[in-house]
């Protein structure tokens, strides 16, 4: 392609922005080259849109990055990460110095090869892993309007997000497009970049859908322009921002590498270094003289400048704030503080479960929990991917549908479990909801990235998974988990609890609301279960494991069950000590708890007798406690379809089981 | 609702569709009702368009599931079972008795809960898990183009796909209908049940879509119209089969549960039994009055008329197959058999590793095996979700990409990881095809689900995930892979390879393409490795793990290592021997295998030594092998973004910490 002309001619159109977003570009061409890795094509192609953005349309302001009503601005092709650190550099948040982005890429550096939270500032959500990004995006525009609502006059902001194809490749692109366009969420806006290149070459490669008319038919509002017309980009996103009952998609044509005369418009500018030849002849045709990592002082305060664009609606803002009489209520909203009497609702409820035990499923469990939590916990928003009377995740606090006319505080996400994910993370990272969502724990596989980013940025929202083993019984194997929290447990920073009882279900609800930066699993019964616990006052489920019966004294053998097989497993006992053994029985609600407990709680639990699992479910994993899978009563295999009771003899999960195999083992 | 006079008028349209369709509403009624368990209200409002389906223009022949170039069914809704089990029965499917109807949901019957692929004759895929049928039906598509290409003549098949909104609001249904949109597969047909009716209630919840517009947007042939019509459905399907460049939506506006006069068009259809007393209005309001689970004789007999409609045609195509050259190549192909010649190509392919070893990355080491053995096997079909240059999934064989103009062997998937599992499993399926498939080993989250079906339904597919640890380096957490390992090899009939070199990854090949029952997943490296293996002949990678290196006499430790960590394992133990103690040095490619060897041949590996394990991955799972977690050096939770080196330093994955580790547990 001839690039130079092109350039003269888009420069043209405005050569202030143009300028400004030639910083952007130098930048990454630098940081990129230095890291000798990255992805210098979007940000140089994005780079005018970006700069339209910052300088006329974002509410933020650089000084005061935690601003509760700033706008929002994810970046969804997080690969493109060279561009949010420029912005952020270049209108001075304080962190992000021009040494972090000459060290792009490098150990301890805050400018991470994608976006991550909690890294830098400005930062708003992890992104690289595609389309979640997006998905995120509604669950930030769902927290801001329903606090909008319960907050008038303090919470008014936009949500924007930067994507590419692959967002809109990646099917959980559509959950959210689907979502957004339903719920007509107006202040969420889209800037496409529509560069007309994938990895393995033109998109014609694989992707030729009408992409405007695929929103259209979701329910968006389309607008399409040249994605390096700043005119244009500006008139677009006034459009957008005066659109407000429906979400708006901003379609920008743009060249990817936008400036480097030989890579510019191919697959080759995506994802390596332009290198010193091409980087200084993009240089040249942007006509950009400065050193690298150099910004000319006129352009640099003209960046910082933007950068304190917002301080003086910020400090409006935090005086309306101060004269509220909302500014309490809404300070311990958004930074995530528990209601006072909390405690108080949590001891009232379990005081309930021991004057009136619950034999009930534990997903039954977890909706009479729920009853007084979400009732004392303003903060908690629910909902379920289209099984909410299944997951029994609606309890009467939350029980106002959050629909396209106005917010609630239960979420209808449709079939969406990854989306449903990913907009928990968002309305966890927005600030001011602890957000769960429910479905069946097989399916949670859909969802599974997104539960990685929960843990992976440390985010307090609770998976609500029903039906966690053979017990749901007909549906069959593509419906009986196995495999499912091995495969859970693996994922570092996340609790996953089984509970064996309502009182455990309880008690990891209570967990999970006061686990602030660790996210939660529930994984839940359909079949009943009776109440185990005695009465007392403490949360044992607090120690992941704990000794729950003691039949005899001393141990001939240690039963260690979660969930549903707790019951069996104290069956199993019973006959046991009829039989004149000693037998420990250790429930074990949350393996990760239990870990993090000192060696001698972990020693005195588990004991030195031999000690056999049962847990309906892959054996994977329970070496860690066991000597050996054979010590384990659970799965071999995938499940099949019959009902529950059928289904747990013929996989031999039984008592008998259990007190054969224990026998043999306290034999040895 | 008033069903009954809606109920005479379309019976009115088409009295003989009606009354066998009825026949499909009362079995539905009388098994779910039986069991206790299943959903009646899809089978009842989908069954005119069914019977429409196999009454006039499904291909098959029910004496012959098996014919290949029959037209395939797919039931994507797969809550629906009985409508399948129904039809299977009445066109006299030897297996689908009336015992086996009765049975629905029970133990030991072929009618599981949902479609089980292999257990009865005529199911052509596990259904369920939702929008998965919609993309495994995708892969069938793709397959009958293909192998019309190489076979013509023999080849020329529809696929029918039934399915409900769940499967519209799943993000991996539009990664389905926008593949199948830009492939322009002419040959596939989806029946829309538009029945207004979700789970937690009426489709307006969560679902607001222009659906038609919608495949538009994604260039489908679209048609709408009456899914009780029995002529208007008949003239979509006629319309449906005359377009050949565009994939075709039927928009069919159905009733749940249609005739049951108080739960039809509601969501108390879906998901529970009608009972005795609404199954027996609706009964009565469908002018039905056979006994439970009778079919009137005349109506009996017209289904098994539909059953041996396609027996002639069927013969011909024997005959024209049994009077054709290729006879015996097309038999081969689709029966799953490897060429003649494909052992000693993969012996040349070995001998070559030993002549010139190989220090390349094992992702790179894939693509040298797969130069060799895509060549020797016609039936190998490839394709990555965008990262052809990352994964290295193409090589000369298969170069040819599948477009919408032609064919090809090299499937350019998008950045649709999800759609692309289950389209490799539709590609099985077929048969004809041995699809391996491509994408980063975290992103296979994505897709885990499919993955789960693959190894449900025990299909010939092979993942090819690169990127396998921190040691893509600079992409950061997002983008390396920790806990899938543990995650994958939790997932029962999954052969998981972490091949160390060249070789063991030629040796996985080998073993992926003779493993017809059993899905392979290659974990590949970016990072270079050195060819470890001596020559010899047989393949040790089938053994799952075996002594690779043996330092001094008897041992005091033993490293158990995988992947690109094997290397790092010798480095220790040579310095270590060099110190005077006896290391042994295990190489494990695939746990799965080696747990299916004979005790005496895994105690003689492992031996009775202290051992270490070196996997730069979670220590999840190790305890399989190793007494505790704290004997793995592995990764403790995420990674981070920086070169790889400085990673494997930071994360202490070094020669220094294997043998500080070694000392230690030897000095025990």
């Amino acid at each position: 392609m001839n690039a130079q002309p092109k350039i003269a001619a888009k420069a043209a159109i405005d050569p202030e922005n143009f300028a400004l977003a030639n910083c952007l570009r130098a930048l990454a061409i630098d940081a990129v080259n230095t890291a000798n890795s990255g992805h210098p094509g979007a940000p140089m192609g994005m780079a005018d849109a970006a700069t339209v953005l910052f300088r006329k349309h974002l509410k933020f302001d650089a000084s005061a990055p935690d601003w509760p009503d700033r706008d929002r601005f994810v970046l969804s092709n997080g690969h493109a990460s060279m561009l949010l650190y420029g912005l952020l550099h270049l209108t001075g948040y304080e962190d992000m110095t021009i040494d972090q982005i000459r060290n792009f890429r490098q150990w301890g550096a805050i400018t991470a090869g994608h976006p991550e939270w909690g890294h830098a500032k400005g930062v708003e959500t992890t992104t690289g892993p595609l389309g979640q990004g997006l998905a995120t995006a509604v669950g930030m525009a769902l927290a801001e309007r329903a606090l909008a609502a319960e907050f008038p006059g303090l919470v008014d902001h936009r949500t924007w997000v930067m994507l590419g194809d692959v967002c809109l490749q990646e099917g959980i692109g559509q959950e959210a497009i689907s979502l957004a366009g339903h719920l007509k969420l107006g202040k969420l806006n889209l800037l496409y970049d529509d560069n007309d290149i994938t990895i393995d070459g033109p998109k014609s490669v694989s992707f030729s859908e009408d992409v405007p008319a695929r929103f259209r038919a979701c329910g968006w509002h389309v607008i399409s322009c040249d994605g390096h017309d700043a005119t244009a980009l500006d008139a677009a996103m006034t459009a957008a921002r005066a659109e407000t009952s429906r979400p708006t998609l901003i379609a920008m044509k743009t060249t990817i590498g936008f400036g480097a005369p030989n890579r510019a418009g191919t697959a080759k500018a995506h994802g390596s270094p332009l290198g010193d030849e091409e980087g200084a002849l993009a240089k040249a045709a942007l006509g950009w003289d400065a050193a690298p990592f150099d910004i000319p002082a006129d352009l640099a305060k003209s960046w910082q400048e933007i950068g304190a664009r917002g301080a003086k609606e910020r400090k409006a803002w935090e005086a309306a704030l101060a004269a509220s009489p909302d500014a309490k209520a809404f300070n311990d909203r958004v930074s995530g503080k528990l209601p006072e009497n909390y405690a108080a609702d949590v001891q009232k409820a379990r005081s309930d479960l021991f004057a009136k035990p619950q034999n009930v499923a534990t997903r039954k469990a977890s909706q009479i929990a729920l009853e007084s939590l979400a009732a004392a916990v303003p903060a908690m928003i629910g909902g379920s991917a289209d099984l909410t009377g299944s997951n029994l995740t609606r309890v009467a606090a939350v029980d106002r549908q959050y629909t396209a006319e106005m917010p609630g505080r239960y979420i209808g996400y449709g079939v969406r479990e990854f989306g449903m994910a990913a907009a928990m993370n968002g309305l966890a990272l927005h600030g001011g909801f602890k957000p769960y969502g429910g479905t069946f724990l097989v399916f949670f596989d859909y969802a599974r990235n997104a539960i990685r980013l929960s843990a992976l940025m440390g985010l307090g929202v609770t998976y609500v998974m029903t039906h966690d083993s053979i017990g749901l019984g007909e549906d069959g194997p593509t419906h009986q988990p196995i495999e499912h929290l091995a495969s859970l447990r693996a994922i570092p920073n996340l609790n996953v609890f089984r509970p064996a009882d309502a009182v455990e279900t309880l008690e990891a609800w209570d967990i999970a609301l006061r686990s602030p930066a660790t996210p939660s699993l529930m994984a839940l019964s359909r079949q009943n279960v009776p109440q185990l616990r005695e009465a007392g006052p403490e949360n044992l489920s607090e120690k992941g494991a704990y000794i729950l019966r003691q039949y005899g004294e001393g141990r001939d053998v240690t039963l260690l069950a979660t969930g549903t097989e707790v019951a069996l497993a104290i069956e199993a006992a019973e006959k046991l000590h009829d039989e004149g053994y000693a037998v420990t029985v250790v429930s074990m609600p949350c393996w990760e708890l239990f870990d993090a407990q000192p060696e001698e709680y972990c020693e005195s639990v588990l004991g030195s007798a031999p000690r056999i699992a049962i847990e309906a479910a892959s054996a994977f994993g329970w070496t860690r406690y066991v000597d050996r899978e054979a010590d384990v009563i659970g799965m071999p295999g995938f499940g099949a379809s019959a009902p529950a009771e059928r289904l747990y003899e013929e996989f031999g999960i039984t008592t008998d089981a259990i007190i054969t195999l224990a026998k043999a083992r306290i034999g040895k």
